[in-house]
């Protein structure tokens, strides 16, 4: 991954993702190289394989609602950055578009990039908290 | 839903609304009590309904195309708000995911959060205006 | 497509399209306009047609995964603006929405507005390259 900050006011980045890279390892890791506590993304792209996740609200667990092992194309990543436990915390959804044409979408569970990912992150000045949430068992944003 | 804004310039909003809330309610609430004249917005989260709709050409009249009752990972939320006649409209697009993968999508008719829907909001300074087409039948934004 | 700049900084543009305008056409001649040279988008809309492109990584050639020829809601277009030896290139994803509500989505190759298509732009004030890739056979972002 290449990252270049493309704007001071707000603070954007723009991180270009490579054949190999794993979406949700390279965000992880630079939320926390860049103390990211606020932000909010969106990216394009191409995908050699994604697995993705449906939250079961009986079980109140992720499923694994698919797992797909061809090219597709990346339709949008969308997502954020919090703080939970004062570590960044990546929330993201994608749609991917397979050979056929046919969407299909869920909680990013991993995703390789094949050829490149292009994400745009915004980090905002006010920060966004996570705290647990006896209902749903999931670390929800707080205010 | 609780809002947060997060930036002062641009005007950036964090809403994060809560299992029952009603995506469209909560978008047209907070457009009113803020005055929102300008906005576009993104979003991600869970719903455990929507209704979706598909906009007929030859009957000028917007269809319901799906209504799912089942939780659905929400994959986009995209959206702007303009001024029709002096008052917030809201426009809002989503694409879903089900349990098993599969993506739907449609303009927002109705959808109830659960547990979370994470959405951010930036209030431009320059005004979008609505007015009437004659040919589709809808309010669209005009310079 | 009319269009007008709502904010300052960072520099952010409504486009709005029109019946019978090509979404890809419209941004090309609006990238070449402005001299774009770092832009990220959204939009969301309806379209009277769209050919979708999935990327064969054998053959590493864009197929045609999709072509639709009925009225769909456009769920998200989502993209960027870079430049390729001096000259603003655009990249663009979409996932649409059918009748019944099933989503489709690929690499936007051609999509004609039907009645609209509301896109906010920002510019960054730094500039994204693109170079060719050896083993995507692509022009990526690179840094």
């Amino acid at each position: 991954m290449r990252c270049k900050q493309i704007a001071e006011e707000p603070k954007t980045f723009a991180l270009i993702m490579e054949t190999g890279d794993e979406v949700i390892d390279v965000l992880k890791q630079f939320a926390a190289s860049q103390n990211l506590a606020g932000s909010s993304f969106k990216a394009i792209g191409e995908l050699s394989y994604v697995k993705l996740g449906w939250f079961n609200w009986e079980s109140k667990q992720y499923e694994v609602s698919v797992e797909i092992t061809e090219q597709v194309e990346l339709l949008s990543l969308i997502g954020d950055i919090a703080l939970k436990a004062g570590e960044p915390q990546v929330h993201a959804h994608v749609s991917v578009g397979r050979r056929d044409g046919r969407a299909f979408g869920g909680h990013l569970l991993k995703g390789i990039v094949r050829p490149t990912c292009e994400l745009i992150l915004t980090e905002n000045p006010e920060h966004l908290q996570k705290s647990f949430d006896p209902e749903s068992g999931l670390a929800l944003i707080k205010f």
